[in-house]
């Protein structure tokens, strides 16, 4: 928009500085908006898709892992990369599947979430899904994840006393709550 | 936790391969629960603080800033990485003084998050603060940012129709409505 235009940088130059097994680390020089010029260091990330998965008795399917950069294992929603040229859509299905074994009747798209806006362009996708059917799940090589079912309520106890500190499933739970309430809505569709 | 051990991943070594402005790209090798060996590639940052900032009238202090990574625009509570030795506490003051020109004359720690558990270390600490004095602002060399006044059911909407998706902004309204809805409490201490 014209009136963003003493906040907005412009790309003069931009460099791989590194590249990592499923992103890239770029290094891009910028102008400024008083017109001097300034690095910015960042992710390029392909994106990504959490899935909220609802059972009918209502209980979450959430996912314990350990997670090496924080150093715990970590209470989370099924989430996982898009692959070349896949949907969103498609990724959600493909992860809950992989991840948790679940299958699921009924999709909505809630929104998208950016998760380190300073150093890195991820975007995840929040999708719903409900009406699931449990599988065999197929583990990527190395992957190790425990599944299990919680409550709502047990899950905002947990955002609360900060057991839960990952933000996607933060994220997850603000939905959640705002779509139980009535106050966002979820507009479902069939699995395809 | 030893029930735990079929998930945690053991370090074996730690390389920087690229150290940026304020973090370091690491390449680690890991031992995985299975007994064989895994990179594990990750931003080790030095953390950050979010303030939730309150105005006497209800209204939230936020920022519009140009995120380069996204490509655009966000409206995002005030936030910042700690200096070297910095407590959050005073990492927070700092920000919303320099930032927004704001002062408070109450603070409480809301919680923690961890933003991107796949790739990076950071922590983000969530502060509240209220009874604001506005002042000065003196941004960083080269820092463009606006501060503007938005009521909590404006966030809300903006949240809701995808107007805003910084993951800790979403996050911050998550605590605001459970804190305003009694279900989670804040302990207010006076500024030093």
């Amino acid at each position: 928009m014209s009136e963003d235009r003493h906040l907005i940088e412009e790309r003069i130059s931009s460099d791989v500085v590194y590249r990592g097994s499923f992103f890239e680390l770029r290094r891009d020089r910028v102008r400024l908006p008083d017109g001097r010029e300034a690095g910015r260091e960042y992710i390029a990330h392909p994106g990504a898709v959490m899935v909220v998965p609802i059972a009918d008795d209502g209980r979450l399917v959430m996912e314990r892992q350990y997670r090496y950069p924080i150093g715990r294992v970590m209470l989370e929603f099924p989430a996982g990369k898009l692959d070349p040229g896949e949907s969103p859509f498609t990724c959600g299905v493909r992860e809950l599947a992989e991840e948790t074994g679940y299958r699921a009747a009924e999709w909505a798209r809630a929104g998208l979430l950016n998760n380190a806006v300073a150093y890195s362009s991820e975007g995840i996708e929040v999708w719903f899904a409900r009406g699931l059917a449990a599988g065999t799940r197929s583990l990527e090589d190395g992957e190790h994840l425990d599944v299990c079912l919680v409550t709502v309520a047990e899950l905002a106890d947990h955002c609360r006393d900060g057991r839960v500190t990952d933000a996607k499933t933060l994220v997850g739970l603000l939905w959640l709550q705002q779509w139980q309430a009535g106050r966002w809505s979820l507009e479902w569709g069939p699995a395809p």
